[in-house]
């Protein structure tokens, strides 16, 4: 019998696609990579992709998982691999209000998790721009990351506790919802951000925090980027920590984004640099409106803008009148992939520095382009409450050496500021070089030591995170 | 040359102690576990660490890591071992108030970096009970939790970056100070909490938070947990969050700690259920105090005890008017292990289960412990707001097989509520028993090969964490 008749006789025909079925897994949604696939498996509970597994690991099959598919860095690339979609596995299991936990398979779209969570008046934090398509499985496998790190941390910090299959079936059941559990080694932030390469994510429990019962948003406009971590500095002390986001659009960013989409355009004329900032209430002395309809939340961050608006640290200030004038705020940022990713040749990036040395960082790399390509095109936005820039190039010519020597400089500036050259979107096959080349070397071979004990046959989603 | 000699040339023959000398190293605080170590060395710095464990892996020699050594699993016994000391690595390498970092040695006890936090108006917020002796190597490599867990975390999640030195000698350099770096696997969160089997972790850079500018700190007296859980979710919510610790101790605790420390006796009749609370201020407008000298963050905690006492929610509440009070309050609480562990035979415990069935596991404990040793003394101590329980039981006889048939009933009424039996101390010796009975097989048999896999000659805390 062929691989693909024993795995329909696993999963059901139906649900082993080939050929022109199978083609359409072929890529990234960005278009950077194209592969050919052996075939697709949709299995639709945990014991069938365990069944895929052993099987897979019987006949030495190479396994690439894919959920969302929304990655940008070739995780999922399957040259010749089955690939495994958790798409089927879309079932929310369970949510405790109480607990503030939500339990969900590997296949949950992360909109329709924020739906279940705001449905209990509850909040699930990690959003980020493909969440109408991103998938439980692949956030947690990428360890995404997004706007509202700043308040509430990664996707690491959200999950507690974890479904895997590994490469020979098993199941390995780390499904805890417990804030404190020393049980020895900590496989589950091991799995997490493992890209697929040491098991397959089935399930995950989730943490809720209390829906925020107000919102104040506000879009600025200033000169420099110290002005804006000062203020940043000075609203987290006045909000107890209440900063949900802190968002850098340069004005080469809002050129961009007037360019292709006019209707988002920067309502004041673009400044150095524009900031996405949003403060968040959920004690209710903050969200109750006073007699004359205004907000303790909207007017302390009224006042605090105001301050720097007198001290002549800010230039242009609008805050969000109601959820109408937030949405379109929120989808001037949100659009940045879309915005971004329209343009080949291209070097988009996922660095992060120190959040003093945002401002040094960018200084240098216009030095570095400035020498390398002075011809190239820059687009700069950053997360900048967690000291994350996605800056990327597009190189003046379509050559590999340019392109590799770019990807190389933006890598090198980051680590010389202490920084890192892979701060949210996973390593997949994009950054392999980069880590090759400063990734501390004890640490690579220890992973290597890990991947070989977990996956001795290299089955799962091999060649990516870890350089050969 | 004999192994001390070699030791000897490698750190000097004054940082080698042998015989009467090594004698001291050679218990537990508590006086539950004894040994002999072959030797104990006292390296300065990271190289000297590097140089030993190089040497224990030619020669084949185990070697057990200590530091402030306040453990109560055994995780230190060293029969026969190397005892390897980082009390000497006593250094804060740096401390970046920007950025709020702070770069320690494994040997900087937890007090001295409550201490350089202050100095910067920033907080380390890891705190409890042995705080003037439990330094940096220890309560990372067991991932220690505390009281204000249910505020911001445990061990874990305010370390950023680490410094560990392998089996075989060779460092491996982790230390970041991002918030956001996805590179490779999480080699960090594996290190922590792996009690030394793992490696040796010489130095971190530990998280800092902004310090409270002010606390509101109370001991409640209420009849039922039901009482207290619904108390600190009202409290959450009114703070957005700022509750810092919700300490739960019962009569029992009460009546005990009367008797040990009469100075310290609950300064209102016990009730079934004490709780001490406190909550911080960040933002000004609760830490500044109106024309009357009152604080907005103590009103508003007095306002919702009010309430509570008005619903018969509450029988007793002492708010601390000033900050001796505060600390005698505090007192109280962090004199648990001193009252509770000086009595033998004993069998203590950390145990967490969901908030919302604390009150029924102390039930079931209850009817367990009533059919298994009716005699038995019991005293319990909770963070009660991380679910977390401490269940003491003092058998009615020293008994081998009563003592371990209690160790078990108490680890399995937790598993049987989706708890852990391990929730912050460690497993070290004494519970990996447990860890054979309720840990998931497949998630052991995945330590063991990531074990094998950095410790092929099972030279670095030998015989702890994982069962056989």
């Amino acid at each position: 019998m062929t691989l693909t008749a024993r795995l329909a006789s696993l999963i059901g025909p139906n649900n082993v696609l080939t050929g022109a079925d199978a083609a359409a897994y072929g890529s990234e949604w960005t278009g950077k990579y194209h592969w050919q696939p052996l075939a697709v498996v949709r299995p639709g509970s945990t014991e069938e992709v365990s069944k895929i597994l052993r099987l897979a690991s019987e006949t030495g099959t190479k396994v690439v998982p894919v959920s969302g598919n929304t990655g940008l860095n070739g995780g999922t690339a399957a040259e010749g691999a089955l690939m495994l979609s958790l798409a089927r596995m879309n079932k929310i299991r369970a949510i405790n209000p109480a607990a503030r936990t939500l339990t969900a398979e590997a296949g949950v779209v992360l909109e329709n998790l924020h739906a279940a969570a705001a449905a209990e008046d509850l909040a699930f934090p990690l959003s980020f721009g493909a969440k109408g398509s991103a998938m439980v499985g692949g956030f947690l496998a990428t360890n995404a990351g997004g706007s509202n790190v700043v308040r509430y941390g990664n996707a690491r910090a959200l999950c507690l506790g974890l479904e895997v299959v590994l490469a020979d079936g098993r199941v390995m059941n780390l499904m805890n919802a417990l804030h404190k559990d020393n049980t020895g080694y900590d496989l589950r932030d091991l799995m997490i951000g493992a890209e697929g390469t040491l098991g397959v994510i089935t399930a995950a429990v989730l943490k809720l925090v209390p829906a925020p019962r107000a919102y104040a948003t506000a879009l600025l406009g200033m000169e420099t980027l110290d002005q804006a971590l000062t203020l940043l500095n000075r609203l987290q002390l006045e909000t107890g920590g209440a900063v949900e986001a802190f968002e850098f659009m340069p004005d080469l960013y809002m050129a961009r984004l007037a360019r292709f989409r006019p209707d988002l355009a920067c309502p004041f004329p673009p400044q150095p640099v524009n900031i996405l900032v949003e403060i968040a209430a959920t004690a209710p002395d903050q969200a109750t409106p006073a007699p004359d309809g205004s907000l303790p939340l909207t007017d302390r961050l009224e006042t605090v803008l105001g301050e720097a608006l007198e001290a002549e640290a800010l230039t242009e200030a609008l805050v969000a009148q109601n959820s109408t004038q937030r949405r379109k705020l929120w989808e001037m940022r949100e659009t940045a992939a879309e915005i971004t990713l329209n343009e080949t040749p291209i070097v988009d990036t996922d660095i992060s520095v120190p959040l003093d040395v945002v401002g040094l960082y960018l200084e240098r790399m216009q030095a570095r382009m400035a020498a390398l390509d002075p011809e190239a095109g820059i687009m700069i936005v950053a997360h900048l409450g967690d000291g994350n820039v996605h800056y990327t190039v597009y190189p003046s010519r379509d050559d590999k050496a340019l392109i590799a020597a770019t990807r190389a400089a933006i890598a090198e500036e980051a680590v010389a500021l202490q920084g890192s050259f892979s701060a949210e979107h996973g390593v997949g096959l994009s950054k392999r070089p980069t880590m090759a080349a400063h990734k501390d070397p004890v640490a690579l071979s220890v992973m290597r030591a890990i991947k070989q004990a977990l996956d001795p046959q290299n089955i799962l989603n091999p060649g990516k995170t870890i350089p050969d």
